[in-house]
């Protein structure tokens, strides 16, 4: 998508120097920054710090990663030598330890080493094809997607599985950046999305770029606006998905979805096929990531001056819990908007039989 | 309750002056500091901004705004002169025009503006009466609901109606505050309840005052926590109540209300009989009070040298929509903890008939 008139992927690599270079997500909405990773180690911390975040960015990082770990091993030692092998694999290891619940990060890390076995010149490309595969993926949800907004439509969505969390278009997004373009008029409602406020912060910076008329809400609101009649549908975007449709997404989601279904209110959740983990069959075996707690109690951006400050939020003394995600229990899930089309939960496995 | 070993009531007045003292709950936790107001238009200052808050205390609150009224205009006019009666009036006006959702509020000004018609210390008393039957009320609560509250109890809490919320003991904490008296040994989990951190700050601060085990979540939390038996029951407070059973309380209930009956948990809402407008049919009538949007898009809080700061939370260019109430159905309300024990929805209206 285009940042001040300029087109910008979320993330991309330099095939020959493996640099990898990715919108500063913790940066945003207050300051546009790129972020340069020169190693492995270094796009981890990206990954894991989240300057760059989203199922499909994360899947991207950590694709490109593994190549970054390929050649700077090729550049020391044989890449026959089981040393070489040695250095690839702990890499591998290393990387899929950032953000245990994202399914496209496995998906990548998996692509990308068994093409790397054959020549590092390999796993590059094979870096590169995925960011292309999720920027075609992505247009393709929002092609599907686009077909359920109206003119009139209100939309609520959950944390950010716009552009940013992509390497282009989105997934929850990318239906009405495609709407918009088809000329439709239709409104957002964008959870804040606690406590790492990307609804608030990313997601209201993408749509306020692309013009799209929305409000930001607390995550509180949602049983207000639905059961008031003033939400059409949501869509939400997806970390891991179980065989049998169970969504790992950002916590709250489950919240939204058993709200939605409440007042008979349509749930959608836009995802490529690579955030599908087949080998799963429910969502009791999604890893949870737990963060720390910090992001709870305190909180960071530009005061009035716009110098950025980190203040307290709750109680001296009070601990949090905080866990990053939950599972949205597949009877609560309306379609899944894929680059296949829209599927029931009980498609999702029939789809690739 | 306690305060570093001494007892205070939220708020008090002195009967000679008028001089209304207050904790002031928008320094909490980070400072406690008595606010006073001389005059009713400084009390109905300090309601509208919520330097009290919670509908035990917005009723006490606006019971002193009455009977400081009747105070000022006797010292200037003829408490029998028609001058006298409209300014009054204005001033009941004023005051149940700060905080339109709250039911304890217009339950004190109805009761105290009836007294003063007979005499002006008679509003004084009436005034002064109405603070202690809160706490006597928030007492008894606290008897009935400690009742379900066991060894190992996990419970969830929304917003503060602690002690804060009421003039002493509160009405959803006080069950926690006598079941710990009694030696009992419980959890608590209290949402952080965005946007205004209640739950965070003025919930986390008194359980942590009273040493009651406990953790903040995010409002996020809720089906996470409920999904995996992580709570046994919810206990919320209410700002007013429908003689159905229809329940106004602080936008996010509605959901934890929903999810809870979706998990089979049980959710109480703990009040007194005054909070309760018998009224109106059904919560359709409830008025919704509107917040202004910065509530949603800044924040405010020490930073790491203790020094006030308030930060944007939110894409800079976007706005907010921020309901500060949302109404639970009464058909997800399991019982009502009030001062004359735990009743079901349809109890509430055949206990006064």
């Amino acid at each position: 998508m285009k940042v001040a008139g300029e087109h910008y992927r979320t993330i991309w690599m330099d095939s020959e120097t493996g640099l990898v270079s990715m919108i500063d997500q913790n940066a945003l909405p207050f300051s546009f920054e790129i972020f340069k990773t020169r190693n492995f180690q270094a796009t981890c911390h990206a990954i894991s710090t989240m300057i760059t975040r989203g199922a499909g960015a994360i899947g991207a990082a950590a694709g490109f990663a593994m190549a970054q770990a390929f050649l700077e091993g090729s550049k020391h030692l044989k890449v026959e030598s089981s040393e070489f092998l040695s250095i690839v694999e702990s890499a591998r290891k290393e990387i899929e330890a950032t953000r245990p619940t994202a399914r496209n990060l496995f998906y990548a890390t998996e692509r990308v080493y068994n093409a790397g076995l054959i020549s590092v010149e390999n796993a590059v490309r094979e870096a590169q094809l995925l960011a292309d595969q999720n920027i075609a993926d992505a247009k393709q949800i929002g092609e599907y997607g686009s077909k359920l907004i109206n003119n009139g439509s209100r939309i609520l969505t959950h944390c950010n599985a716009g552009w940013l969390g992509f390497v282009d278009y989105g997934s929850a997004l990318a239906p009405m950046y495609i709407a918009k373009e088809q000329g439709k008029e239709f409104f957002v409602y964008a959870d804040e999305t606690r406590p790492r406020n990307q609804g608030a912060r990313l997601t209201a910076w993408e749509l306020q770029n692309e013009d799209i008329p929305h409000k930001i809400v607390p995550d509180n609101a949602g049983a207000y606006l639905m059961s008031r009649g003033m939400v059409d549908f949501v869509i939400v975007g997806a970390d891991r998905i179980a065989a049998n449709g169970d969504t790992a997404n950002k916590i709250g989601t489950f919240e939204k979805a058993i709200v939605a279904k409440e007042f008979g209110i349509p749930f959608y959740v836009a995802v490529p096929f690579s955030t599908i983990d087949f080998s799963i069959a429910d969502g009791t075996q999604i890893q949870i990531e737990e963060r720390s707690e910090d992001e709870v109690l305190t909180y960071s951006g530009p005061d009035s001056e716009g110098v950025s400050r980190t203040i307290r939020m709750a109680s001296p003394g009070s601990h949090a819990f905080n866990p990053a995600f939950d599972v949205t229990l597949s009877g609560f899930i309306t379609g899944f908007i894929t680059e296949k089309g829209i599927l029931k939960p009980g498609e999702l496995i029939t789809s690739i039989l």
